[in-house]
């Protein structure tokens, strides 16, 4: 693309690493950008290296934050002996925008994955049976509902049960709102095994 | 998205900002952006700025350029008689990924389009219009085939029209490779109006 000025090819290439974003969507951000006034521009770039500046793990439960322990950790009214099990930070944040949640969480940072390389000691998991050691009530296992996920749940109910600790997982089925036309055949069979009276 | 980190929440903030990218994508850009090494980051941090400060227009042909006159305008082989009118940057660069085309280009950065309130003052017609006065034989229409493309080229072949210079309009009909039964009525009908003998 040498009738773009360099300047453009790079910003163009620089976009395109993130995901999602194709040569074409980099360039229509590109363009956009150049359209930006120059305040909002330089605001979008202080922020990128702010962020990756501050930001690092919390040290108890390992999730973004930019302070030594995150606002969850720090919290004394939440409940410190109960910890959700999550596989990222977003999974965290779905969980607290719901609202309900009182305990604290642990963020594995990925899920087993042997295919791709990903065994135990390449996530958080150590560090979670490291924080058993505290006193804890209940882990509840919030991995993805995925292969991996699942598997993920398996190794640390293994290792967990033995501890005298509850272990729980969260309830497969079908999601609210959900059409049992549209569902797939594992999820139906799993909300029907895990049916509760009513 | 208190619980998220300011340095996080500012990020995707200013993200989202962007073209297409909602408040999700962003969150899920700005995660990729701090799992990213450091070097990566300041790279597209200041990828971002030097664009801003180093890219304006063209004086001739009002395409973006880090310099006085765009390659193609300063390109002394390129015939300077024939102006190729698009409405953006994006438009020019698809004709030269082609390379066929030899002439010179006028950006107008844009499209009269009086619903959105652009009138013809507030795109490069002047400017275009300008340029007539030099040694010109042949303006190219090249709006795109939207309503406020086609009002565009109606303007500007009736502005041109008296100077005795050539104006053409890009052909408009069924894509190549195109199938006939998912083409819409109107392209089929303008492809049937500009049909040619063979």
């Amino acid at each position: 693309m040498d009738y773009y000025s360099g300047y453009i090819g790079n910003l163009i290439e620089e976009l395109s690493v993130l995901p999602g974003i194709g040569p074409k969507t980099a360039a229509r951000l590109a363009f956009h950008i150049l359209d930006m006034p120059k305040e909002q521009v330089e605001r979008l770039s202080k922020a990128l290296v702010e962020a990756k500046e501050n930001i690092h793990y919390c040290k108890h439960c390992f999730t973004l934050t930019d302070q030594d322990e995150c606002p969850i950790c720090r919290d004394a009214k939440r409940d410190h002996k109960t910890i959700m099990v999550v596989e990222t930070v977003r999974d965290m944040a779905a969980y607290e925008k719901v609202g309900e949640y009182k305990g604290v969480y642990h963020v594995l940072h990925g899920a087993i994955n042997p295919m791709a390389g990903i065994g135990q000691n390449d996530i958080k998991l150590k560090e979670l049976f490291q924080r058993l050691k505290d006193d804890v009530d209940e882990v509840i296992i919030a991995t993805n509902s995925s292969v991996e996920g699942e598997a993920t749940a398996m190794y640390i109910s293994k290792v967990i049960k033995p501890l005298d600790i509850k272990v729980s997982r969260i309830a497969s089925g079908v999601p609210v709102g959900g059409d049992l036309e549209y569902i797939d055949n594992v999820t139906l069979l799993r909300a029907l095994e895990g049916r509760v009276e009513i």
